[in-house]
């Protein structure tokens, strides 16, 4: 099946690939000309203007949309609007709020033109492992394009069936699923992105217990600003946490795709000297959390983990500073630290 | 190798079994006699007294309690101490707290006795994948008791090898772990416990969210105690949650063993309508927050998992009856569902 | 001064009884009569219709609106928009979003009419204690009609002043503040609220803890769901709440109006049996949340404090469902609720 | 009322003060002499050893221990034990873990003196403001010891009274109050400074949200990193902390007494440049989270709180390099900060 990629990043790259891999045509085009060529060379069909691109694609036109979300989108979709025809497929494919997708969907519909929606998960290893994609938009539009689908997801595998499920048709067991209307694909892609902040911040969490379980060992300052272990001999452990990680991923109820990825990260360097801890969140966390509150859903755990990245880039100091100088005003509690300079 | 074992209900029970699947010779003891009887049908050997299962055990005994933490798990170890003999091992496979595995270790200690925390996870799955073990104690005795805790553990299977492990030695990969001296084993297992409730609380949350999806469809009651829904036309999404859990289980970064379990759960009941919702906590989850706030290690993630469970089981019911009181005193504001009565 | 006040419920209905206590002249309208027609006997001007209303005012005109936030609001502000004229101003006194007033304000501009959002803190209280008022748009409009907010708001008092507020000029003292532009005044009312939030949950979280505190002298069903409590002579105590929140009112560092309200609140009922703590939220919870994700502002404690809201009308329950069904699939778990059945 | 004081640090000398001021007489004894004569030059009764302190008590003795909880007040106690007499009564006015009363108390009880827990509140400002008490242990000894709480205690002051006090007794409205048993006093306190954390945390938080309410005016970077603010238009307030905090304090349901120091702090230094946001924690919010997690009591909002501190001060930092590393592991992604350098 014919398929137009727009944007070659790592993503849009890796998924031309794969759908060559797998016999489709592909015609590429991205705004820098290097990447058009590497993929020529493994053997896409380079174009070089976006007029060209639309006019080498056959109709109906299926085009699959990897450029960062927001502007940058919101630009492109523009500019293909004004050349694709009615009956066309365009694919946002990239981490699009589905609110976005509602409103763009709406208005290609009034020109003929398909908007699909299709939440991506799979990161650098989608190439190989294959791409969960979670679609919205019209049936239609995703049941022609199944072949392409198909193709993206990782397929079955060797994953254990779930009981029941032999009985049923569908595409969840591939990888891929038709979520619903314009922007289910995203709202779900939305919250599995929510999800995954929570289990990183669990893992993150229980770790930390660890790397600090020989708090014990350790002089404490004794002061009426500290207060003191009360059993010291309760943490006087030393824990070798690559090897625990590794050992949860054989057996236990935490196991686990990040876990895996958290065992390599340790044994890689135990102690993470290499980063700064500075945590970056893309738009998907936030957008989890505005939603739960529209809802009403209640989401502590999704919140903290969103929260903490905040705080680790510095944004509650001020708040930190307050609560330092509430204390001074009401105890006359100075600073530890600033007692030490 | 030959190992007494105390203790048969499920747990304990399917450990006999897979030392028994690897030809290992099984002792075995219980205050209810037909599961002992049970066991020797399978080919372990039945005791009926303690003194019996003392007698019957070659020195140095290798004795694995499996019975409920706290009292009875304390009684017995008592109750062994003083029919053992120095050089003996016994391993506490239960949720102990890691605090009564250092006391009881140091107890044992003097008499000689080899005392082994042994934090087991893998549930009722455990048979048949084997048991995720973090063992703590002296490394010698686990040293001696190395082909027991290799039979009991999954092994490496097919799981991917991480990257570097290749030119490690140690046990991790095989699913069981010396993590440290006496209780280091239960607190690496309480950790993880910790851990586990803050995945399962990540998932339920963010499951939760898409079961909301379509609270636009609904009409709220507007009146000045409710917030109306901006835009209800960002909440009309029906979502099979079924079949999300499922697609997720492939290529996503958030697939899990606990998704697995997720997506067969909501395979067998979509509206979970079984369950009532009053999720109990057994200790591990408490003592991580414990042994936390003892560290000064933060954890909002894992607490919020545990309060949760707290509040399902109506332990939040004062605090929200004060808050209602609180709004009703500034603000007159009465209780919707009063209004409705 | 003259004013306009359309919207005479409890909030209205005060502001025209504390204007008019202070000598200014009060033109009022209601969509219900039976409202005016009371005001008037109390020295309002009464109009029977929105034109009659118009008519009535001065030039130029200063109306107060304090009907509900949202479509009311919104239908009010453009009905008014087509009768008045350049130069007159509009306040909404209401809980409007203030994204909504930045819109409104921008709209009305266009027709030179000024636009304040003034948030408004006080209650059932505000006629005896003055209002706090939180001013948004134009200073020169704030200005103007300075007399009626200075009548308004509750005024210096015997409070204690702060240090160094003597050098200083400005409003703040007297209980009503010019925060800035437009939805400026409803932001800071938002955040407001969203403080008071937290606030409430901190006190019905300790005071909950403190309704616990003899958790040690019942017996709790042991048994392998439920942890028993290691040290129940720990946890003995029958609390006077009513009484504790009393003595807190005096000396103590956590002193506030909140908790006169409180104490009064347990001395009529300790048992608090008249609530069933469905605790609603009205929008400025929810708004602060998503303010500060905006802002990449961390504020799980006034998070945890909205969530606690809504999991207290049952918003959580299939999320806990969900928890139990894993439960059941891993190890078994059945409900305890479900056992007793 | 004769009383003896040991500990004359702070909060130990400003009570010998209240109490001098109230015509008590007061024996003092302080490891450091000098602090011993300047109470003598206040009207205080010297003493220069624990034996000279304990002949010149009239019996049966009554003596408040004022000195830092844990390791010191526990010696103390010892000490005192030894040269005590049966009748005697021994105050514990620090700041110890009630578990520690409980436990004091009883060892005390078998030589016949009287233990009394007194969780005291004020800060630098009790000298001035009076304390507020919450006492654990015998009514007999708290009743014999009235006279000397009420002098301590703010009494009822000009605060309005709670409606219904009227008709009832007790001394809560004077300031104190005996909450219970041993140990009782030191709960009610540890909770009050567990809400203490909560309230502080709250408005901490808040006003971090008004401090970014100008996030919009900042060209933020646009990468996938990084989520770009989708209405900037909506974050363009400077807004005048101090003013706000001050206008609070009058008729909003938020003024409290926390609220008032906030207002000073604020207009002190609005930028709070003086302070470093390490902020410390002592024993009791810990205490209040561990005793919750016993009781089952969901405290989601104090934890949050108190998680905050630890991580003010460093505590998170190897769990946010986790987060770092797993997401350069599944997605390739590179720390912001460190791509600056």
């Amino acid at each position: 099946m014919q398929m137009g990629v727009i944007g070659l990043g790592r993503m849009g790259a890796n998924i031309v690939r794969r759908l060559l891999q797998n016999n489709h045509e592909c015609v590429v085009f991205n705004r820098t000309l290097e990447k058009v060529k590497q993929l020529v060379s493994e053997g896409a069909i380079g174009t070089y203007s976006l007029d060209d691109f639309v006019q080498k694609l056959d109709k109906p036109r299926a085009i699959w949309l990897m450029v960062p979300a927001g502007e940058p989108t919101e630009q492109m979709v523009k500019e293909l609007a004004a050349k694709l025809d009615s009956g066309d497929i365009l694919i946002d494919g990239g981490n699009s709020y589905y609110i976005d997708d509602i409103r763009r969907a709406n208005d290609l519909m009034q020109k003929g033109i398909h908007y699909l929606d299709v939440g991506t998960s799979g990161g650098v290893w989608g190439l190989e492992r294959g791409y969960c994609m979670m679609i919205g938009g019209s049936g239609m539009a995703v049941q022609y394009l199944d072949p392409i689908f198909k193709s993206l997801a990782p397929g079955r595998g060797d994953i254990l069936r779930t009981a029941g499920r032999e009985k049923m048709g569908g595409t969840a067991e591939e990888g891929y699923l038709h979520c619903g209307s314009h922007g289910a694909g995203h709202f779900v892609k939305m919250v599995h992105n929510g999800i995954e902040y929570g289990l990183m911040a669990a893992y993150a969490e229980g770790l930390n217990i660890l790397h600090h379980a020989n708090v014990g060992k350790h002089n404490r300052v004794a002061n009426a600003e500290t207060t003191p272990l009360r059993n010291p001999e309760h943490y006087q452990y030393d824990l070798n946490l690559p090897d625990i990680a590794e050992v949860w991923r054989r057996g236990s109820v935490i196991a686990s795709w990040l876990l895996d990825l958290t065992a390599i990260a340790l044994l890689e360097q135990p102690d993470l000297s290499g980063f700064e801890g500075q945590v970056s969140d893309s738009g998907e966390g936030r957008w989890t959390i505005a939603a739960a509150i529209d809802e009403g859903t209640p989401v502590p755990v999704l919140s903290a983990a969103l929260y903490q990245r905040f705080s680790s880039r510095g944004e509650n100091d001020f708040a930190d500073k307050l609560l330092s100088a509430m204390r001074f005003q009401f105890g006359g509690h100075v600073e530890q630290q600033a007692l030490k300079k």
